[in-house]
């Protein structure tokens, strides 16, 4: 090849990548803080830091339903952190609520073949009479054939729906199974049914069953309703396909203390900006659990990574010129208490949250982030993307984000967000059940996840863009 | 090439493949049986017999822990079917041995941070006081730890062994953490301990802790013993860490019926051989299992594989020369009680046992077969691992098996035997937990199992030679 001919290739190849360049505009950091950042991400990657936040909190806490001891502990534990990590401001926000005390769950298969059942109460389920109850099982193998189910067809049944979720990298096979056990004791209470079991919404094939929130509705009867582990949904179908009556004894001991007011609180902490004190990138978990496994994943995960990720920018010789916020939601497995009470709190404020993101999902590494902002802001979008691209972090083509869990009621207030998102594929084996331990967490990933929140953060706090859409 | 040299070559393969042939005399089948063999290998890959079998046995009868009400109906269910499959002779012979009842355990850390943990009562344990006791932990990290410790160091403790099996595809991982579960409450009640609770003797990291016999010595003063699942082994150890003192609750229910004689029974069955019906070929498994899965893996993968490879061969115009007998041990989980009286019953004929083989071990398609026979029979071992390689199991160069679980009974009794094995990397997530259920089976795997079994018994009852060592 000719120098010349090099000289036009390399010219051509110049153009081509500013063409299809992200950068259309000037960047948004600095050279000097380039480097800042980079070096926040050597920082992340080398650190532990997020792997010991959850290491404490599941070991010295445990779980944290809304209005347990353990809740009570968790925030606690959350200030108390917070504060030995050098965050500039911390304080908490009380919300209230009710307390669902789980109890006990029992299961059996009384006829024809007797077993004992893996089963566990549906979060918000009342519970059976003191005696318990033993009723001939109707099987539906989807929520729709229960919906189908003519009125007063299971008077004096049990409804048991079969359904098994569906694996998938983004946890989408999540939204058409958990229908049964959000709103599956309402239409099996309206066709007459004297209870409703279902199949765990999960993808493992452990004797652990999931739980998760169920609601009641006014004027329809509330009856009792449970998750069988996946094993044991099989075993159920497997004794309904031999054609003979299937009679199932269900024991369950749960109640909502209706006359208590639970008070549990978002805690929350910041490093303040240098120059815009008053505009907060935020960064999301919650601090409360469900009551079966110590909550590692759910949300442990979250907490350890953004807890971490603000403290290494803490570490920083000057803050950046935005505020940092750190906000561990209260009571979200419950229905999302903390983020509506933030946004109740903060109401008047909202307009100066200028980013969020918060991390509930998932165990492995990021792979995809996808903003919901601003057409004006995507080029510093993309800006952030190459940062991030070394760490496998592909942007979507989407720019329809609208906040993961509690950031979701954010973003309705009008928060710009980016999701990030991790292969899931494996989360709906440990998600709500007494699987999720410290042990499932993956220390390798949770470094690099926590590199992507501490530059994400680093970024907005620095770039002088309105993400706003 | 020339049609000389053709020729020349083929002679030559020919020969090079007569040299290198495993076949150094008359083969031990005629082509005709050969022909019958591989049809028996199709009919048995084909046929989904022994996964319906398993499938029947978990969901019709489930565990059957010696003594218990699921055993007594194994009994039964074993016996008819073997009837319904057409053996020429089924009957059964009572064993003897004392019912232990599991009961109930909890487990609980007291201080420093409090926690319920997963917990399983070793078998044969006894009962803590009603109630309960609670005591602070000293921790051990191998049994040899525990042997170490000096005489009364353990007094008003609990002993906790967290000693972590490793993963291996022979097993190899069981032997060095198994004599913690065998001989722990024996060692730690000798130092002064209380009670003795270990991390479970398994692979996996559910919350579903592992069983297994354990065993007292008289003199020593019985303690309770139990395991803790993988990950509250963790937690334990991760509050240890913290170098404050760690009480534990344990409150266990167990028993042994002492006072009960509880009967069980082996079920045997039989195709009867045309010409010399004397000779036996025996195909094992044992019909106990533990109390807390469905025994779906341990030990039912066994019965349906040789109930159906059994059944294969009845199916033929003639009965194969010698007998085929299925036997279906009792009590083996317990110590090997049935395979114990079986040898005292038959000890005037155990030398026309001719060979056999059980199967009790692992998840996985079969890669190894070891034989433990006389050398003179080494020729025809090597005929019939030709017919086996097509499935991908290769010949162990070692001659030294013993006989799996049962069936070593019978080889210590002077019976030779094979060793058929899988990978079994995977068996200790589920051996002896909740988990081993109908789930975990794997049909396609099961299916080339059975043909193996199928083969080797069809073989052995066609070929006239002397296994004897």
């Amino acid at each position: 090849m000719s120098s010349k001919i090099k000289l036009i290739t390399s010219t051509y190849l110049a153009l081509l990548i500013s063409a299809t360049s992200l950068f259309a505009s000037a960047q948004q950091l600095s050279t000097e803080q380039q480097a800042q950042m980079n070096s926040l991400k050597e920082t992340a990657l080398q650190s532990d830091l997020s792997y010991q936040l959850i290491e404490s909190l599941t070991t010295e806490v445990g779980h944290r339903l809304m209005g347990s001891e353990g809740d009570k502990k968790s925030i606690v534990w959350a200030i108390n952190k917070m504060k030995t990590l050098g965050f500039d401001k911390v304080w908490s926000e009380d919300v209230t609520g009710s307390y669902w005390l789980r109890g006990e769950a029992k299961a059996r298969i009384v006829a024809p073949y007797p077993h004992d059942l893996v089963v566990l109460a549906l979060g918000g389920s009342i519970a059976t009479k003191k005696e318990g109850l033993t009723a001939d099982v109707a099987h539906f193998e989807t929520f729709a054939d229960l919906k189908a189910a003519p009125d007063n067809s299971l008077n004096g049944k049990i409804a048991f729906v079969s359904y098994q979720m569906d694996r998938d990298i983004d946890g989408e096979g999540y939204g058409p199974a958990v229908g049964t056990r959000v709103s599956g004791a309402v239409v099996a209470a309206q066709k007459g049914a004297s209870a409703l079991v279902m199949r765990s919404v999960g993808t493992d094939n452990n004797r652990t069953a999931h739980t998760g929130v169920m609601r009641y509705k006014d004027q329809v009867k509330k009856i009792p309703a449970a998750a069988l582990s996946n094993p044991d949904a099989d075993l159920l179908v497997n004794q309904l396909k031999r054609g003979k009556a299937v009679s199932l004894y269900l024991h369950m001991t749960a109640k909502t203390d209706a006359e208590v007011v639970a008070t549990s609180a978002n805690v929350i902490g910041e490093f303040t900006g240098s120059e815009f004190p008053e505009e907060i990138v935020s960064l999301g978990a919650h601090l409360d659990s469900w009551d079966v496994g110590t909550g590692a994943l759910d949300d442990g995960l979250g907490i350890g990574m953004v807890m971490a990720a603000a403290h290494h920018i803490g570490q920083l010789p000057e803050r950046p010129k935005r505020t940092i916020r750190v906000i561990l939601f209260a009571a979200e497995e419950v229905g999302l208490l903390g983020a509506k009470e933030y946004v109740k709190v903060h109401k008047n404020n909202m307009n100066s949250h200028v980013i969020g993101a918060e991390w509930d999902f998932g165990i492995g590494r990021i792979y995809k982030m996808t903003p919901g902002v601003g057409a004006q802001s995507l080029n510093a979008i993309r800006e952030l993307a190459q940062y991030l691209a070394p760490l496998g972090v592909a942007l979507s083509p989407e720019n329809n984000a609208k906040g993961q869990s509690d950031m979701s009621a954010l973003s309705d207030a009008g928060m710009p967000s980016i999701d990030f998102a991790p292969d899931g594929s494996n989360y709906f084996d440990y998600h709500h059940t007494e699987n999720d331990t410290l042990d499932k967490v993956d220390p390798a990933a949770l470094k690099v996840n926590t590199a992507i929140y501490t530059m994400y953060a680093y970024f907005a706090a620095q770039a002088m863009v309105d993400f706003r859409k």
